[in-house]
């Protein structure tokens, strides 16, 4: 197989949710109907990861010269309430649902001893002073459902201490279970009925 | 949403086998962890599609300047048979198995009244020249064994019209299947066992 053709193939299995097969597929798809997909796929690519940027402050993917993110710009969303989640997939999902209208703060992983993640190399530090700076009430975890999901909450409500609200999302959220695959209601559900520690 | 993210997203869920969540999925992966990724799939974007042309004898697929294919240059190759593919995947999948020596056509497609695909839409026209030029005495078509697969194929032949031998696939190709599910196993049967037209 001619080595160019290889090594684009490879670059596109190596992307999650995308096997060996699907990715012979997508270059073929590609390369064998030139319409310019191709060039606006390398184009958007290159134009997002030079730039978009995590917001300084919450983590959000964000555009590089605004330099905070929609949600840190917006004042409507200075609510007193920070949602805790994992990811910016996390913030999307909710964002869809509409159920929550205050800032979040992306903690970029879970604590969990198997996958050697530890509470240094995730985005806790910078809340304290968050909570300070942006008057915050209540912070509402919204983290996965599972053993490190919850392992990664006490830590955080160690670390923030006293002076503010903590809540977690209500049943609705199945157990084990990940934010991505929930339905707009039960998240609904879930938001409504959060029960405070 | 980032309008950034946005644009990458759907670049993205218009690939084949790829879903609007596999997408945002990808781009998530892309964007929050920056290891060059990204970067090296557009590069390896940008320089598969100014360099890859389909061979102007056969119509695999092939470096820009090597001007025909690895199989056209192949003078081992050239052992008076050509196997009719639709596809540079078809080509791929059988080169795998190991069970074809002799060169390839690629048509690009079937024949088919619900597509609009026409005789004039596929690589077919060249096919009389090549026998010629290339001394070929068999033409072994690999077709998906479908109602378009038959057709094209009868086409073909009705084309080239007579001063070669025919032959299709023989049992071991599923009716209503496609050569991109075959085992190489079955492969190779349905090539020893093809039969003539």
């Amino acid at each position: 197989m001619n080595q160019k053709i290889e090594k684009l193939i490879k670059q596109f299995a190596k992307l999650p949710r995308v096997g060996n097969r699907a990715a012979v597929r997508i270059v073929l798809a590609l390369l064998q109907v030139r319409d310019g997909r191709a060039e606006n796929l390398a184009a958007a690519l290159l134009d997002a990861t030079e730039n978009v940027v995590p917001c300084a402050v919450c983590g959000c993917l964000t555009d590089k010269n605004t330099g905070t993110c929609e949600f840190c710009r917006d004042a409507s969303r200075a609510n007193g309430q920070i949602c805790v989640v994992r990811d910016m997939g996390d913030v999307w999902t909710l964002e869809k649902s509409s159920v929550f209208h205050g800032r979040y703060h992306i903690i970029g992983g879970l604590i969990s001893g198997a996958a050697g993640t530890m509470p240094d190399d995730l985005n806790i530090s910078t809340l304290p002073e968050r909570i300070k700076n942006e008057k915050i009430t209540e912070i509402i975890f919204a983290l996965p459902n599972t053993v490190e999901g919850k392992t990664t909450q006490h830590y955080i409500m160690s670390v923030v201490g006293g002076g503010v609200r903590f809540s977690e999302l209500a049943s609705g959220v199945p157990l084990g279970g990940d934010l991505d695959y929930i339905d707009d209601g039960t998240l609904s559900l879930a938001f409504g009925g959060r029960r405070e520690l």
